[in-house]
């Protein structure tokens, strides 16, 4: 039975020049005294954050700054962001930059509009009832964060990731400028492009399987990110695929693949504990791992691999071999995920064999000790994990 | 340059049930009274109204009625709710219905919050600065207005049909529960596919050629409305299929594709004037100068015809004849209407041949007296019109 709600309330403004607007739409959403909150020197460099000072200066709008925002984002800057905004008044909360500035922003949001501790909102201690309004100038696609509900923080203390889901975590506004992107390497180009893919297959491998629209709409968005990955690779300045890019990287995760579908994200938690012990870029490990869970799972729906293989990895449909046609769709995207510098085994990602004890140890994290199971496609269990990691070993 | 502004804010809540939720959205969204608005006999003997009335009496929300909208929503229904509104102390107004009744609401809570005569808004006089809450539950996939921006309205006196565009029109939610549809008879539901087809097809065909995101959005919602509109004929109260296509119709119109594309338009202003002189379904009249129109302006992009010939329609690729494999796309276009009862030319939409004088008199008003044209794909003058009605006949 088709049930879903939608709900993307998140104003875009996309294109060049986009930037232009923002002071104009800061005070369309009530802003009357900012945050300006971003990560590295990237943003200095390229000039973008003096656009936005400019900005801001010329409309009027006063506000202050925080910077050193990290990937991974840590729940200490959130507590010094509180703290400024409380200290100064803010009252709107601007992030430019990736995922990591946005989930940054939208926790501090979140703890300025709650009395107790910020984390607790993480934990499951309290549900969060308002969040201040959040507005961002996105840099990097890939995490989706600027239309999505999503916020994860990591605590220092004990390194625990965690995050705080819900509408109240949607950006009033997403400015979006395409050129922006073209100083992306590489490397993390590749990484966010698998993320917006993964991001719409952790949707498309759901255990609801009569949700036609969205599964067209799904493999229109995983097509166009696979033809216009090598273009944006060969030519880092290239506005238009950059643009097809970045729209895919919002749309991949508003929820518009979602709708019907209750989804899996399986490989997000595996390459979870990934990421956790070895450091590792969030989409290099979702590429290490989704072959192996895809192979691992794939007897539970062959039917549902096979559409993957035909309608997106452009696999010719062997009617008379459900199981080969699905196969070889998973081998494509092994093969794609090569062509853009990712790694699909484990020992790719971290550059050496993992031990034994590593696979053991992620799989009991993972399972939460063996107390718990991952996975809305297929159920997985402590034992699955291993045998996942093992294959992607 | 792709440039483009996205908003969609409508929450939609659907699925089976989804009704019980109404009295919990109004309350959302901060309404204390309101007006429950409806057409005719339909919603009220499928028993739908009931379960409104029950559902606002049971949250304690008080509401006046008013019913007897039409198809073309009529100004005197709109300046009777206003009026309505305004007596009974109404701050939040419910659209029952199809696109004419959250049309007709949309135009009362454009005038409730102007303080001089509503119909000003429609014809340029001034601008809405503000617009009264808007909820609906839709009972009639085709016009989109649930999440669009649009309003029509009919002025009686000189039978003046004209629109008020913006994102103050757009629903603060819409309730949409496909198991309201499985009573729509046949022809309706024909209508209504051809319409959401359209509003994909005039975004489609857009002067723009480089937003490939978009493009495979558009094709992946008509690919599933092509597929589908069959088996919700043969089948009406099948609901996988109704979902699919109750939610194609608001994709097709929240301008999800529209990103990028500064779309068409000729077909809806060459049927406007068709469905003024005959009063025909619009759905049908769509169908009937679609055709048409496709065939004179082919050779202006004849590779977005092939596109979607083979993308869509499922013609083969004859790669050394790309005119032939356009026309071929036309040609099973039209054959797809006739298998779901929709006529071709005028001649089936009005069932009798239309005089060479009616020709001239639907191309003059079309253009204005020939002072103005249409078309974003290909601009047409009064004389290209003449032509196209001519083809059609």
């Amino acid at each position: 039975m088709i049930v879903f709600n939608y709900y993307t309330p998140t104003e875009v403004v996309f294109g060049k020049n986009s930037e232009q607007q923002i002071a104009a739409l800061v005070k369309k959403y009530g802003g009357k005294k900012l945050l300006l909150h971003y990560g590295g020197k990237s943003a200095e460099r390229s000039g973008l954050l003096d656009v936005v000072r400019q900005q801001l200066k010329e409309a009027g709008i006063p506000f202050v700054e925080l910077g050193g925002v990290v990937p991974n984002p840590l729940l200490s800057k959130v507590r010094e962001g509180i703290a400024l905004c409380q200290q100064e008044g803010v009252d709107f909360l601007l992030a430019v930059g990736g995922g990591s500035v946005i989930d940054s922003c939208k926790a501090i949001a979140y703890g300025l509009a709650y009395e107790g501790d910020v984390w607790d909102l993480f934990v499951g201690k309290a549900e969060p009832q308002a969040a201040y309004p959040v507005g961002c100038v996105l840099t990097i696609p890939a995490a989706g964060s600027e239309m999505s509900t999503g916020c994860v923080i990591t605590n220092e203390e004990g390194a625990l990731k965690r995050s705080c889901d819900g509408n109240l975590g949607r950006c009033r506004f997403a400015v979006m400028n395409p050129e922006r992107t073209f100083t992306l390497p590489p490397f993390q180009t590749a990484c966010g492009i698998t993320d917006m893919m993964m991001h719409t297959l952790e949707r498309y491998f759901s255990k609801e399987d009569d949700m036609t629209l969205t599964d067209n709409v799904a493999e229109a968005i995983l097509r166009t990110v696979k033809e216009l990955a090598p273009v944006v690779l060969q030519n880092p300045t290239d506005y238009r695929s950059r643009a097809q890019i970045m729209w895919a990287g919002s749309l991949a995760h508003n929820d518009l693949t979602g709708c019907g579908m209750s989804g899996d994200w399986s490989t997000h938690q595996l390459e979870h504990e990934l990421s956790g012990m070895f450091g590792v870029a969030h989409g290099a490990g979702l590429a290490a791992v989704w072959p192996s869970w895809a192979r691992y799972v794939c007897p539970t729906n062959v039917s549902r691999f096979v559409r993957l293989a035909v309608n997106v990895m452009g696999v010719a449909n062997d009617f008379t071999d459900p199981e080969g046609t699905a196969l070889r769709g998973i081998a494509a995207m092994e093969q794609f995920f090569h062509s853009i510098g990712m790694p699909v085994t484990i020992h790719e990602l971290i550059g050496r064999e993992i031990k034994d004890e590593e696979i053991v140890e992620m799989a009991r994290k993972c399972s939460n000790n063996g107390s718990s199971c991952i996975g809305g496609f297929k159920t997985l269990n402590q034992d699955d994990m291993e045998k996942i990691y093992r294959m992607a070993k």
